[in-house]
């Protein structure tokens, strides 16, 4: 993908079979916040053995992905919604590309359950450190090609596109394929080496502003 | 069911107890995302008996499955609104057809699970294809109900109706009935065949935009 | 509960401390998503004894609570929309009903789970059918306590009611209640002719606009 | 945290990468939807030993904790929106304590599952008790977090912020935090006495409007 040169005068919005975005959100918020909220389910089975706090202590692997996955999902959502404040209009491909992309969000409770049953398995944790950062790679790219197609050459954005801001997220959203495609052969070489990555991914990204967005005064 | 005549001059919007479409929309919308999230629930109980990646591979049908009726489901939704750039009101009889059509969406993951369970089955697998096939027939089924109950004799539509894209998509509506009403007894004598229809149809729709929008410019 | 009198001059819209509706709409849909979207996990675990179409035969039990508790929801949502065509307002008395009302909503799949594995067994159909009968009872009656809160006095409607929509709905509102209650008793007499009522009542609702709104053009 | 200041002159809505709150709203509405209705999972089992009346009077723990957190996740709902009568604008910051805190609120279930399976267990109440109290009080000192972030010095109110109605809110969710910091020693020195502590706190405010709010006239 090529970077978007100067804008050509996108067509009137709703006009030639474009589509609103109102519906699309609806839909993708609906969907984010069930697959965000059924992560829970995978703490609900404590196995009682040496008492009920034992057990819970025990649990620490699932507690961990669970508070993990849960942080990933919530700022693929808050950039989700970034590309919105861009993305004016939707045509049946960028629908398509969000289809795609929402099925990767709703599969990723499947790799968080096996990340919480196998992290304390010394035998598996390798092999289930590998699946989650290669569904997070998959999911970030999916994220960019839905961003680039919006965006690219001013394709579904509105009739006064801030160049500016469109740029700096361009590059801004490099990152995130970089490091999670250097985090899939790390996790394989030392499983604890590709968690902290991610721990550190997303501390950083909650402590950052948006591209072009006004710094925070704490 | 008639191709529609010349429209009938319609009623005011909202008088004579017609009802708006947005609550219609943001309910229907919320059963979607949570339908269609549900489909994880097939994916968390792996098996491990011969090492963790052995048991993953072994769960292929559950992947494709779950891939196949999450695309399926994106598919009539994404349909499920473009109804609703044509019907801008509601009556009782549609929202009990709407209503209908949901119970249908929701039981989807029902066959799915079934599917995934015993597709790898030799003994089940014409059985399961056979109810995976007849339940997409009844949906695809009262989907066109509920499109041509609300767009015949423009009973529904707004004040001007674009009775061209209507038209074209009173054309286009016949193909899923037909494509599904044959894919039964197909699935019944070869329910690889049945298979293949239904990721072929999920392809084909994916490629081609809505009738009368604006082809994409990718 | 007494008629409403003579409109008293409602205070201004968002004014004193009053909320607009549209966040407790959006719960609302939220809860009744979800909610109508679980029963479908009834359906989930067939247990395969003498071949897959012998065990899904012998789940009938399970489809018809399904579709009659999905339809009873489906109404009962229906019927809280309409609800707000004439409430245009909220405080917090109101907004205290409703989510006891959503509560009551939520807890549905229970007794509907209840009467799929219990409905086949003779010495505990009577028991599933007077707590399924209960359930709905509860139901319709903090449905009207809602119905009447909010439109008692015209306490919370807007600055127009509609005077005669609101007396039509006070007046069908009083079946429900009426029928439901009966059918405690009747379910304990014989759970099959209690059956037999819901089945009617859904129908019968199907087939008939709200009050005050124009009769369906079929 | 300090008590607001005289009002500086808040931006400009929408400038300067100040973000809208309608998606914020619509997400947490869903996520509060789900996590309120996956409450009723924990009532899905009974173990039908000495017949089904008596297993499910025996079901009596999960029947309370049900309702119980049904109504405090529906209390913490409405004051969440009722932050957003005075906070109009998000930034980046308020956006991560909104996920964090929504995070709390996903994780409700997990307590809720485990009050209900322990309360009638005598050696294991004490703790559920207090687990469940120090869950309660995170999600009160987060949820503090999100009002008072966003109200203080007006950061992200509207233009003509409602300052006597913000600041009885400030006193009035300094309640909140100190009922539910005793709660946690009281928990565990009775776990009765804790548990009708929350019981009272539900009834307390079912019964008191917002304040500044317009007392209900029933």
């Amino acid at each position: 993908m090529t970077p978007p040169s100067e804008p050509v005068q996108p067509p009137i919005e709703g006009a030639d079979g474009y589509l609103g975005t109102e519906r699309l959100l609806a839909f993708s918020d609906g969907v984010f916040a069930v697959a965000i909220t059924l992560l829970v389910f995978d703490l609900m089975r404590p196995s009682v053995e040496h008492g009920l706090v034992y057990a819970l202590a025990r649990l620490w692997p699932h507690y961990l992905s669970f508070a993990l996955s849960f942080l990933l999902i919530g700022i693929i959502w808050a950039n989700h919604h970034h590309i919105f404040t861009h993305v004016k209009r939707a045509n049946h491909t960028f629908l398509m590309i969000n289809v795609i992309f929402l099925l990767w969000v709703v599969f990723i409770p499947f790799p968080t359950a096996l990340l919480a049953e196998y992290l304390s398995n010394s035998g598996e944790r390798r092999t289930v450190m590998v699946i989650y950062s290669a569904t997070f790679l998959v999911l970030v790219l999916l994220f960019n090609l839905l961003w680039r197609y919006g965006t690219y050459n001013f394709r579904l954005t509105g009739p006064n596109p801030d160049m500016d801001a469109i740029a700096k997220t361009n590059q801004s959203y490099i990152i995130g394929p970089i490091v999670y495609t250097l985090n899939v052969p790390l996790s394989f070489i030392s499983p604890e080496a590709g968690l902290v990555v991610f721990l550190l991914a997303s501390l950083g990204y909650a402590l950052s502003p948006f591209p072009g967005s006004r710094p925070n005064t704490v």
